[in-house]
């Protein structure tokens, strides 16, 4: 398999934690974000909405958008489960990765911070305050939706609320969110990078990393 | 059930279509969006992240989030599916409605053009070429990702996808997307709206219209 990722790309380590937790290798792909390339033509034949990430199965089929895939992984591949099978637990565990992958990343992304800047006049402190704001409503939401009482968002072992969780607190912290408020979350944070796949996903050790 | 709603909330639309697909009946308690109802601590109570839907189950449980509350009528009421079982199938739909529900309406919801205008001085005017930028972006990924041949988005009935789908061109229209280059999504919105249960979950149909 083929995966088209960017080192910061929270979306895309999301994926590479899933794979790594599947135990499913594959070849990186990077796609530089800040350089523009996945504006490109060539890209937007590979993912029409022009972002990563994406994963291109061996017989060249390609899947786009991170819970997709994760969906994907988890039904191919079913252990250890991402996402459990009981309705309501399931419904909960969703619940909380939508607070992420829905209301926080997406208003937050470079994509959308980038327009922010450079069509609607906001400075670049301006675009800070801008994620930072959603990123303390996001996470303050994230906290009250999960479990108060385990080693993971839901449970003894991490699933989909904990990857949705880690690379938006590697976003958090790059740009400054108090998270006093938060240590639930930087405490679930600290078992997560001690797991070796969560280690094996992280920005730093990308290939692309520091490009 | 209790379904906590605002007759404009395209993410509350999505579940009352889903609720109206699978038969479900439930008691409207509307939240005013506009008058800020959704952020006293009596609703933050119900939802953490102050937004709608929320539904209620008789036992008095609460889900949150519109996707993971669909998930889990879908696992409640089986019929008729709104997601394929087959993983591959079932990626591309969920992909198709992550690209509204994720990328598109969190980054346009009315929360964000309000922090917008009121934090960020962008004007009336700049917050509608804000919205219409996304939807536009978000509306050519989406008709790129669904089938070109089948009556509905992915299939001869309608599913997660035309659910995501109808309530954001609910939205486009009330801004002055342009839609000729969209006309595969107008045409499937026709079939939807002539449907019951998209009829019945209409925001001009909603106990709380207008208000």
């Amino acid at each position: 398999m083929k995966l088209y990722t960017y080192w910061r790309s929270s979306s895309s380590y999301r994926v590479r934690i899933a794979m790594a937790l599947k135990g499913q290798g594959y070849d990186s792909v990077p796609v530089h974000l800040v350089k523009g390339e996945q504006r490109s033509a060539e890209y937007g034949a590979v993912n029409p909405s022009n972002m990563v990430p994406t994963l291109e199965l061996d017989d060249g089929t390609r899947l786009t958008q991170s819970l997709a895939i994760i969906d994907y992984l988890d039904a191919t591949w079913p252990e250890p489960p991402l996402v459990p099978a009981d309705p309501l637990l399931r419904a909960r565990v969703l619940a909380a990765s939508l607070i992420i992958a829905a209301d926080t990343q997406p208003v937050t992304n470079s994509g959308v911070v980038s327009v922010l800047k450079g069509e609607f006049g906001v400075s670049d402190k301006g675009g800070i305050a801008w994620m930072v704001h959603w990123m303390e409503k996001g996470l303050a939401a994230f906290m009250a939706s999960i479990r108060g009482d385990t080693a993971f968002c839901f449970g003894d072992a991490p699933g989909l609320a904990d990857i949705c969780l880690v690379p938006q607190l590697y976003n958090a912290h790059r740009w400054g969110v108090d998270m006093a408020p938060l240590s639930r979350l930087t405490e679930i944070e600290g078992r997560c990078l001690a797991h070796p796949a969560f280690a094996a996903a992280a920005p730093e050790v990308q290939p692309d990393a520091n490009t």
